[in-house]
């Protein structure tokens, strides 16, 4: 492989989004909440919110938009419809100042040294520039499906990152916690790389897939990728 | 001033494009060629085919496109009409590798303490990657014209960085040595800081203003511009 970028899903594959969700909502809601629950759930909006906008029944809404149409219902679901406006606006942040797996920023620096590595998600650009200056994510550069006004999976995302860094598709791979990222990275000739992260659907969720035998790469952490790289 | 974020012209700002195109185009044409009237000449081709894509005499091109292109007149101009096609597309690699001024590393990295900072060049995204791995530019993100296919000062690029990073304008200030892009941030109500940079217009040609008296900041490079923020 003549890899010569790799770009990298964000939430659950590079931070975790359910411990520092959680701890934002048990700060600002308080004991009343079952911030769990309510993290689970944020978090189970998020594909059928971006479908809304991939399906062109709703118009182009950045991550934080979206984020915040859900909080709004889910704060009338659990019993808190009268949160003030600035209390709500805080929780939106929450998804901005997640933590890194541990893995995460020596793997990143490592791959960074041959590799141009660049962030490939649905995040708007300013949730991912404020997590990588909280989080210590080495990025060359950030990506993010609001630069093309349409969410992964939409093959615009991926054609159009590979576009930006002056690369053939095959000399980038797509890394990724999750099989569709995957699947659709690979349907646009992307290079792909599987990270197993355990704990991503919950302790009440499926357990993730050991492996992708479609993943040019199966890594069980962003080290292990870039032992694998030879970086 | 409520500053959040930083956003930088780069060529002549940051890096140094006189002296890295002179070198390359010495290394790649030999002494046959003057490789300072070459550089010079690619430059002053720069400003009017980006102003052909403004007006739409010219469908959406990047900048490597736009250099390509220029160059092609140019090498027919110095007596080098079958330049090979390698040496060609070396030669628009130049303006991806340019060295820093001395004090950009320095004042960046302590300016990216406290602030956002990104690149808002004409540059492409590719270019700008790899100029910042090059030169050690510690860029929180690349933002560029490209991303809006417009090129400054046409204000969709200044209003949708701004857009992009998630802030008002006036709690963005745009840098550049050059009083045409301040004065076009500044319209479209971003602050601004001109940093004077004595050689940019080269030996012969006009020395730059001392000073910007419309800019909220005059410095004399980016150390000073750290040092005047309280950075």
């Amino acid at each position: 492989m003549d890899v010569r970028a790799l770009v990298f899903d964000v939430f659950g594959t590079v931070v975790d989004w359910r411990t520092g969700v959680t701890r934002d909502v048990r700060r600002l809601l308080g004991d009343a909440a079952d911030a769990e629950a309510f993290a689970q759930a944020w978090r189970g909006r998020y594909v059928p919110s971006m479908d809304r906008v991939r399906r062109g029944e709703r118009p182009w809404t950045n991550l934080d938009g979206l984020h915040r149409a859900s909080l709004d219902e889910l704060l009338a679901e659990f019993g808190f419809p009268d949160l003030p406006e600035d209390t709500r606006a805080e929780l939106v942040l929450a998804w901005h100042r997640l933590d890194p797996w541990p893995d995460s920023v020596a793997g990143l620096t490592r791959l960074k040294r041959r590799h141009v590595i660049a962030s490939l998600s649905n995040g708007n650009v300013a949730l991912l520039v404020t997590m990588a200056r909280h989080a210590g994510l080495p990025w060359d550069t950030v990506l993010s499906a609001e630069l093309f006004r349409r969410y992964k999976p939409d093959a615009e995302v991926y054609l159009g990152a590979v576009e930006l860094l002056g690369l053939a598709p095959d000399q980038v791979i797509m890394v990724a916690a999750h099989l569709d990222d995957l699947a659709a990275a690979r349907a646009c000739g992307l290079r792909t790389a599987y990270v197993h992260r355990p704990g991503e659907y919950g302790p009440d969720g499926p357990a993730p897939p050991r492996t992708d035998p479609e993943a040019d790469l199966t890594v069980d952490s962003l080290t292990e990728l870039a032992e694998r790289l030879g970086a």
